[in-house]
């Protein structure tokens, strides 16, 4: 490795840490995995929070998890200790929202979304007045039957004003559900997906991510879905609209190279910083086929603290 | 295209059909998309098989469908009225089964294999005397529990005695089945799958195969599984095996030119023959990035009625 590539470590460096602070007014921070690990938060989280704010930094929490709207995110920041308003949440549910609202445009009366995903979804495209069918409804939480065969394939159990399918990470995944998406973009419907991670870090483990769920989709229509999350720079772009942020004053804060990490390089942000408390590595980034490159890591986001001790 | 590569058309041509069939002792018979589309059998396809058996052919149907296993797949031909007993049929869940018990040879106690998948792959396992859980089991057709996800997380929920995880279509699929196979994947289980397809065509449609069913696994792992079913040439090696044919005068008859036809050109067969009423059709073939060209095409299996009439 030229030591130009070389993400510089800052865990325990109080004098390093504080050159780093100093170059930012704005710190984008990825959630699963950098805050907590499923319903886990990891220790010092709400101090290091209040230390960035405390340094008169704007805090934004960007996160491809589709299942939480902003205001259900808001309250798991409050339960866990961590102050924080639905303005200052950025989630890959709110961003595809507003991507079919504002870009797509779609026209009467084929707007409606199909949605394999869950409430987090749902929420977002009513705050964003688009129609929408599938998502949480009970109808769809069983098991397939003759009948729905038939009426997928001869199509009268299709709703013709669906033009959109939507999938995220959706925890009742099941064959009636991926069937009957499949139909609707077998017959035009535009594919978007909420993000694509694989897995989601959960339990100190990983489980079935947004990208796991939908990519049954993909491998049958054989085209990739549109992701309205990290790293898509459609994003990126909505973030930089939205907190009218000065991209080399930013600095993306997250686990994944090829999420976060890469959101910010391919972002042109002044910075990026790699926690090791969720999916990759050092290791990974490391590796000459790595997906980006950070400019500093830690091992854990509150070794921040450091500057206050 | 270049006419030695140019499929010859039977369709109609009683004369080109007798040359064909003198040409052959043994055909190789896909289910799906051939014989029927789910449960409409298409016409003239009992007579059709007759026919061959006639001429003193023998008829072997080879289906990568896991669901059903030799002897459910021996009752749905009794009732569509063809004649067929066990022996004549050679599915992906039985090619599996032989793999794992035959060839793998896993050592006891940590040779028990995971399913995702329907009652056909158990049924296959059992006749070769493979321990299995999952599959059909009740206890994991439900969502997934915060107990769930900490059990798998640490472990406690996983049986340590799983080497092989075993998946093919699962119309009872969901993420709690999909996160414990994953957990058994990353704690280094053998991954097989009984067949790839992404389709499974039904009703005049298409929908979700099992390839789609295992592809998030695949996903998440960054591994294929190793398919037992068509194109592996380890099927091909275990149907030679059984039935003692001789590859030159043997021909496959199929929908699929992924499966079905480049089965039979890798496996270096006489021939090969499409059909028309399932996945593929004349343009796909003909297409520079074709998978695999057949040597024979007729609009529908029976149209071989034809040197009758």
């Amino acid at each position: 490795m030229a030591s130009s590539q070389s993400a510089k470590y800052l865990s325990g460096d109080a004098s390093a840490i504080n050159d780093f602070l100093d170059k930012f007014d704005t710190f984008l921070i990825d959630c699963d995995g950098v805050l907590w690990s499923g319903d886990h938060l990891f220790e010092g989280i709400p101090q290091t929070i209040d230390l960035l704010r405390s340094r008169g930094k704007r805090t934004v929490f960007v996160t491809n998890n589709s299942t939480k709207s902003r205001a259900e995110y808001t309250k798991k920041f409050a339960a866990k200790g961590i102050s924080c308003n639905e303005e200052d949440v950025f989630g890959s549910s709110y961003s595809a929202a507003v991507y079919i609202n504002r870009i797509m445009k779609l026209p009467a009366p084929r707007n409606k979304v199909f949605v394999l995903g869950e409430v987090g979804i749902e929420t977002e495209l009513q705050a964003e007045n688009v129609p929408f069918i599938g998502g949480t409804d009970p109808a769809l939480r069983r098991d397939i039957t003759d009948a729905d065969f038939a009426g997928l394939a001869d199509g009268s159990l299709l709703d013709p004003d669906v033009g959109v399918v939507l999938a995220g990470l959706d925890y009742h995944i099941n064959y009636l559900k991926l069937a009957t998406a499949y139909q609707y973009l077998r017959r035009g419907a535009k594919f978007l997906a909420t993000n694509t991670d694989s897995t989601l870090p959960s339990h100190h483990a990983f489980f079935p991510g947004a990208g796991s769920c939908l990519i049954p989709l993909t491998n049958m229509i054989r085209q990739e879905p549109l992701a309205l999350g990290k790293p898509s720079q459609a994003m990126m772009d909505a973030v930089e609209g939205k907190f009218q942020l000065d991209r080399s004053r930013t600095c993306m804060i997250g686990d994944r190279l090829n999420t976060d990490i890469l959101f910010g390089v391919e972002g042109k942000l002044g910075g990026t910083l790699a926690v090791l408390t969720g999916v990759n590595k050092k290791a990974d980034w490391e590796a000459n086929e790595a997906p980006a490159r950070p400019a500093y890591y830690v091992d854990g986001l509150a070794d921040l603290l450091a500057v206050t001790k």
